[in-house]
C-alpha cells in the first residue's frame, strides 16, 4: 500500500485506540461519580454509622485495653459485623496490656496552709503514687531539655511540664505533635534528674478544668515515677503562684497499676473480590479507647465509619474486583498490639494487601485524606480519588495513615489515613469529654461514605 | 543594526521584562503568603472574633430589626469600631421594619379527646390569631403546588407544610434552599384555597422539640393568615396521626404583629487605602438577628469576623493600596433594608467598590469563598486566593455572595461569599439553639483569617 494510505491507517487506528481509551476512561469516571453520588445518597438518608457509634460509644461506653469492656467491644464488632453481612468474620487473637486507673486519683495544690484540690489524671501506664501519696514541691519546665538542665534542682520534686500546645499551628494536629513529648517521655526525664512525680500539662488547646489522658511509658535502667495529667484551669493556677515567686507544693494520689497482659483481639471481616480476591484493600480503626469519655470520636467514629462504609458499598450491590476489608484493631491507645498482630498475621501466601485506609482523626466533616506512599503509587491512588468531591474529601496529600495500619508498612504496603476537619479533636481527645453529643451525625456519615468511595475505587483499579 | 542583533536584543529585552514580571508576581506571592502566615498566627493567638462575639451574641443577645437590642448592637458596633481604631467610623440610618412576637404563642394538637402541646413559634412577619386561638382541622401537604390542588378542600382549614429539607443533600443550604418556600410562601398559597392558618416544618435536618423560625411574607390582595413553624418532632407527631387515618385538629394562638417602622442604622469604618481610597473592598455581615436564640451563628459571626479581619490588618500594621471598609448591615432577616439602602447610599463620585465579601453561613471552619462575578473577574479574583491556602480556605467556586452585599451586584460590584464547613448550620439557624456555646473560637477565627487575607490581597492588587 502506499505510504500515505499506510500513515493515514495508522493515524486512524491511533485515533480510534486513543478515542476508545479515553471514552472508556471517561465512562468509567462518570461511572464511579455516580457510584458515589448513590453511595453518599444512601449514607446520608439511612446515617448507619452514628447508629453504629450509639451502639459502641454509647451503650458500652469507653473500652480500654484488657478492660471488660473492651471484650464486649470485639464481642460487639464480631457480631456487627455478622449482621452487616460481612463475609469471612473472624477474631485475630492478640495479648494487650492491661493497666487499670484504680478508684483513686486526685491531687491539690499547698500553698502555705491553703490546700487547693486540682484537677487531675493519671497518664496510661503510670505506677501509682503510696497510698498516702506524694507530696512534693514543684518545679516548672518547658520542654524535656529544660528537664536535664535541672540537674540536682529537681531532686526530690515534682516536675511540672507546662509547654502548652501552639494555638498558632491551623493544623491541631502539629500542635499536638509539638508538645505530647512531655507526656510520653517527660517521665523518664524528670526521673533521670531526681524527680519523685510528674505533671503534664493537659494536650488541649481549651482552657477548661477537664484533665486529658494519654499514654506514657518508662524505660529499662530508670526509676518509674507516678505521672499524671493536670487540667489547663489547674496549669494555670500552678503557673500563676510559681510567676509570683511562691513556693509551690502538691500533693498526688493516684492509685493506678498494670496487670498481667489479657488475650483480646482484632475483629476482621470483608467483601471478597469478585476478580481478584487476594488483593485486598483495608479500612479499619481501633476497637480500644482510653479510660475517660466515652470513645465517641477515639475511635469510635473509625471504627463505626469502617463498619458503615462496607455496608454501604455492600447494600448497594457493588461487587468489587479485589477484596475489601474491614478490621478493627485491638490497642492503639497504649501499645498498637492489634495493628503489629494484624501486620504480621499469616495469611494465604498468594494474598497481599494493595492499600489500608484508617480513620483515626475524629469523625468531624472530611476534608480529604494523606496518603503514606511512594510518588508512582501516590498518583496511581490520586487518580482514584476524584469522586470523593461529591462529599468534599478531595484533598489528598501526602504524609498519613493511621497508627494501627503503620505496621504494613514495613511490607510497602501504601497508608491512607482520612483527614476530617480538626479544630475540634483535641477539645475532647482522651478526656470526659469524648461523648457521643461532640459527633455530629452526617459529619461522621460523610467520612464512612468518602472511605466507602475511595476504597471502592482502589478495589476496581488496583495499585 | 543587522537585523538578528535586532532580533537578539528584542529577545533580551522580552526575557528581562519577563523574568523581572515573573520574578516580582513571585514575590508578591510569597510576600502575600508571609503576611497570611503572620495573619493566621496572630488570629489564632488572640481569638478577637470570639471575644467580640462574647459581648455581641453573649452580653447583648438577639437583636430582631426594629427592638432594643438591635438598637444596643448599633451602639456596640459603632463603639468597637472606634476601640479598634478604624477611620471615617459613621452610621449610615435606614428605616427599617418592627415586628414582635408578642408575649403568647402555643398550639395544641387535638386528637379527639386528647389534646397535646406541640412547640411551635410564630414565623417573622406573621399576623396574630384571634386572642382565643384558630382551631380547625389539619390538611398534610408537601408543595406549594399541592396546596394549589387542594382547592376547596383547604376551606376553613390548617394547612400543614411537611416536606422536610432533603436529607440526601450534601450541602445543606442547598437542602434549606429545596424547603424553603414553604416557609416563605405556604401562607399566601394556603390563603388563595381559602385556609385560616399554616403550620410549617422547622427547616432544618434535626429531628428535635425546637421550633425554627425565619421570614414568610403576604402579597396584595391576598388574605393574611397566621402562619407559624412547627419543630420537627411536633411535624412528625402530627404526620403519624394523619397517617393513621385520624382527623387531626390544632388549636393555634398567635400574638405576633407588625408595628411601624423604626428608624435603625448600618455601621460603617474603615482603613482608607493609601494610593487609591476611592477603591473600596467591603467586608461584612449582619448585625440584626432573629428574636430566637442570641444570633450567634446568623449573624454574629460574621459581624465578629468582619470587625476582626479589619483589626488584624490593621494591627499589624498594613497599609492597603486600596480602602477596606467593614459594614454591619441592618435588617437581613426580614426585609434586607440595609444591604438595599448602603447599596443605594450617595457617595462621592470618585468611589466605587471593587468587591465585597459577606460571611452569613456560620462560625464554622471556612473550606472556601463562592464568588459571583464574570469570567474575566472570576480569574482575577481567583489569582488573588493563593494565600488562602494557609487556612484552608483555598476552594474557590462560582456563585455565591451574601444577602446584605446582594444590591451591590447591580452596579456591577463582584460579590464574595465566605463558605465554612456547613454540616451543622441549620441544627442552630433561626432558633433556641443560636448561641455561642455552639460556636468554637478557632474555628470562628480562621473564618476571620480568611476574610482578611482575602480582602487584603484585592485591596493591594484591585481588580
Amino acid at each position: 500500500m502506499p505510504i500515505e494510505s499506510a500513515a493515514s491507517r495508522t493515524f486512524s487506528a491511533v485515533f480510534v485506540v486513543v478515542f476508545f481509551l479515553s471514552s472508556a476512561t471517561a465512562h468509567a469516571q462518570i461511572s464511579y461519580t455516580q457510584q458515589a453520588g448513590e453511595l453518599t445518597k444512601k449514607g446520608l438518608r439511612e446515617l448507619g454509622a452514628y447508629s453504629l457509634l450509639s451502639e459502641l460509644s454509647g451503650k458500652i461506653g469507653n473500652r480500654l485495653s484488657g478492660s471488660p469492656n473492651a471484650a464486649k467491644a470485639v464481642q460487639w464488632g464480631n457480631k456487627a459485623m455478622r449482621n452487616l453481612g460481612f463475609e469471612k468474620v473472624h477474631l485475630e487473637p492478640v495479648m494487650v496490656p492491661h493497666w487499670v486507673r484504680g478508684s483513686v486519683e486526685r491531687a491539690a495544690v499547698i500553698d502555705g496552709k491553703k490546700i487547693t484540690p486540682i484537677a487531675i489524671c493519671a497518664l496510661g501506664g503510670s505506677i501509682a503514687t503510696p497510698k498516702k501519696g506524694i507530696t512534693a514541691e514543684v518545679v516548672e519546665v518547658h520542654s524535656l531539655a529544660e528537664t536535664k538542665s535541672l540537674g540536682e534542682g529537681a531532686r526530690g520534686k515534682i516536675v511540672f511540664y507546662n509547654r502548652p500546645m501552639d494555638p498558632t499551628k491551623v493544623n491541631t494536629f502539629e500542635a499536638y505533635g509539638g508538645a505530647v513529648d512531655q507526656r510520653s517521655e517527660g517521665a523518664v526525664e524528670a526521673a533521670k534528674v531526681g524527680a519523685v512525680a510528674v505533671l503534664v500539662r493537659s494536650m488541649t488547646l481549651v482552657i477548661d478544668n477537664v484533665p486529658h489522658t494519654g499514654a506514657m511509658h518508662y524505660v529499662d535502667g530508670v526509676r518509674e515515677i507516678p505521672a499524671a495529667a493536670v487540667s489547663t484551669v489547674a496549669a494555670e493556677k500552678i503557673n500563676s503562684l510559681l510567676m509570683k515567686g511562691k513556693k509551690v507544693r502538691v500533693k498526688l494520689v493516684l492509685s493506678c497499676k498494670t496487670l498481667p497482659d489479657v488475650e483480646s483481639d482484632n475483629v476482621v471481616g470483608e467483601i471478597r473480590g469478585t476478580e481478584k480476591p487476594d488483593e485486598v484493600v483495608v479500612i479499619g480503626g481501633h476497637l480500644d479507647s482510653w479510660d475517660k469519655g466515652k470513645g465517641a470520636h477515639d475511635d469510635g467514629a473509625g471504627v463505626s465509619q469502617s463498619l458503615e462504609a462496607l455496608r454501604l458499598i455492600s447494600s448497594l450491590g457493588l461487587k468489587p474486583k479485589r477484596t475489601i476489608r474491614c478490621v478493627l484493631f485491638m490497642n492503639e491507645e497504649n501499645g498498637l498490639r492489634g495493628g503489629i498482630a494484624y501486620a504480621a498475621q499469616k495469611r494465604s501466601p498468594a494474598e497481599h494487601h494493595i492499600a489500608a485506609i484508617e480513620s483515626d482523626a475524629g469523625g468531624f466533616a472530611p476534608v480529604g485524606f494523606g496518603v503514606n506512599a511512594d510518588s508512582v503509587t501516590f498518583e496511581k491512588i490520586r487518580r482514584c480519588s476524584e469522586a470523593l468531591a461529591e462529599v468534599g474529601a478531595d484533598r489528598i496529600q501526602r504524609g498519613g495513615g493511621g497508627g494501627d495500619i503503620s505496621p504494613l508498612a514495613n511490607s510497602g504496603v501504601p497508608l491512607i489515613g482520612l483527614i476530617p476537619e480538626n479544630q475540634r479533636y483535641f477539645d475532647y481527645h482522651h478526656s470526659d469529654k469524648d461523648t457521643i453529643d461532640k459527633v455530629n451525625p452526617r459529619e461522621l456519615e460523610l467520612g464512612a461514605v468518602a472511605m466507602a468511595i475511595f476504597a471502592y475505587e482502589l478495589a476496581q483499579e488496583g495499585l
